[in-house]
């Protein structure tokens, strides 16, 4: 077992300890339902490495870890009601199972559990993990208004994309990481450092995701090849063919994004166009720039080789999936 | 100008200082304009009077005041979505000036911009309140669960709805007034009282609401008098009359709220009911019982006569409206 999965598993006998169904019963019971149906767990499990990782005591990294994945958690919940999505990790989401202010209100809720979550840190550490948290979630919450925004508008640049992406996702494991350094109580350098590493890395994985949900390989990737082109989201590699190709190519895609019809061949013709254009080696090109940029990050650490080597080789195994 | 006067003018002040609108914009605005179409802004007085009369720096107390009334004005917006109500204080409710979406997430966001406000408290002052705002914030999602579930339930007893208008209206005023005395550094102890004053005051204050809606002067109330009745709500007063009243009253009573009709002999039929059965005397009954146990608190609060008379005259001119 990998050290991912030893953190991963203590963190799901903490969460089945923790969550329980209380009165009443309509409020508690889709809070339990989606924090049951899974996930990666990545970032409780990024809070508790890293506090081990900088020498912390790891037993008092639970409750942050904890309050990251209730927050992030209640985040999907409001994300799929304004997205209309149906289904999350192959369940049922929670406005359909339940119905739409079932949604807003138990999310409401998970928010304020994730709050009540750090009550057991000492004041000093405790005002130092909310501050960054009230930071985080409000971000979160500007990433997801970016993103509604994003899709009406014709003139969204690069920066802009990679501004929401850092907003809407990667803060949040930035944060996960910086929370495990404070409860180590290593010095603000270093925190701040460890909040850098995360938030590059998580840069680089969402342009990842992006990446492969194009050049992916359908066998590993777990969603639709092509789903983003389906869809006409303006992802990192549209955005930048927008950007680099001719103004025949660039008349073409921005037809192919005007229709709504669910066709094969407009992903074929779509990727066609990124081929051309090479988005597929630009894009690796700036995974690589934010995923060199964490490790150089990584490098600076006051810690030993072999506690490098651990975060190393994690961030590796985020980024190799059939890149 | 009265005291509260004085407060409001204060807190409106700080407040106009305080919101600006921000980048992105969409997420904003409806926090602005929530926040500035007005209110009796009763939350945040009552935080400021508190320290104040507790001998605190009032000056202190701006931001937790503010916190409380963002807070509130947040459930109002996500309460307004779940109830499709469409007018609030004579305006636009948020998600019908812009959509649901907009209200969902502006919503989230006024929660942690809520959070944000307690910032510049000490370590130990801001752990304290922020444990007080948790607890509180969770029992208004509660008391709203509770609201939701009452609307579909046959056999909501009187204790039970006792405790949902506790938890989705008074908890809040009384924690904005436990707010304020623990900014002023009174001991636990008083800052306990406080809050049951402020708890019972606010229940004393809700089933005065449910009172003058049917028994109010159509001319002072603001609202539609018997606008409860006709939306066949399950206020104390209905509770109280299939609690009391004899099988015939009874079913009459259960017949006339399975209609949907705006018929104004439904008004008068059920009015009748609940002069027959003496519900306006019980019901001012209960009403004196809270806020004689409110002014009861108020006397062992080891202030001086002349700030026990501010508490007082507040309480009463809440308490005075034509009952």
């Amino acid at each position: 077992m990998n050290i991912e999965d030893t953190y991963k598993e203590d963190f799901l006998v903490y969460l089945n300890e923790t969550i329980k169904i209380k009165e009443p019963k309509n409020l508690y019971e889709p809070i339990h339902y989606i924090l049951q149906i899974g996930g990666k767990r990545l970032r409780p499990i990024l809070t508790l490495m890293t506090c081990d990782i900088l020498n912390g005591n790891v037993k008092n990294a639970f409750d942050a870890a904890f309050a990251v994945e209730v927050f992030h958690n209640f985040t999907l919940i409001h994300d799929d009601i304004m997205d209309s999505a149906p289904i999350r990790r192959g369940k049922e989401t929670v406005h359909i199972k339940w119905n739409v202010n079932t949604g807003i209100l138990s999310g409401d809720a998970m928010m304020i559990l994730a709050y009540q979550c750090f009550e057991n840190y000492e004041p000093f550490i405790y005002k130092k993990l909310l501050k960054l948290f009230n930071q985080t979630a409000l971000e979160v919450c500007e990433g997801q208004q970016l993103d509604v925004d994003f899709e009406v508008r014709k003139d969204v640049t690069i920066a802009e994309y990679v501004k929401m992406i850092t907003y809407k996702t990667s803060v949040l494991v930035a944060a996960a990481m910086k929370m495990g350094a404070i409860i180590a109580e290593v010095s603000d350098e270093e925190a701040d450092k460890i909040y850098d590493f995360g938030l590059n890395l998580g840069i680089a994985f969402q342009l990842q995701d992006d990446y492969l949900d194009t050049f992916g390989d359908a066998a590993t990737f777990g969603k639709q090849i092509g789903g983003d082109i389906l869809e006409n989201k303006k992802t990192f590699l549209y955005l930048k063919a927008i950007e680099v190709c001719n103004i025949e190519d660039k008349n073409l895609l921005l037809n192919l994004y005007k229709s709504k019809d669910v066709d094969d061949s407009k992903v074929e013709k779509v990727t066609n166009i990124f081929v051309e254009n090479k988005i597929s080696e630009r894009t690796i090109n700036e995974i690589e720039n934010y995923t060199n940029k964490a490790f150089e990050t990584l490098e600076t650490l006051l810690i030993s080789e072999e506690k490098k080597e651990i975060l190393r080789n994690f961030g590796s195994s985020l980024m190799k999936r059939s890149l």
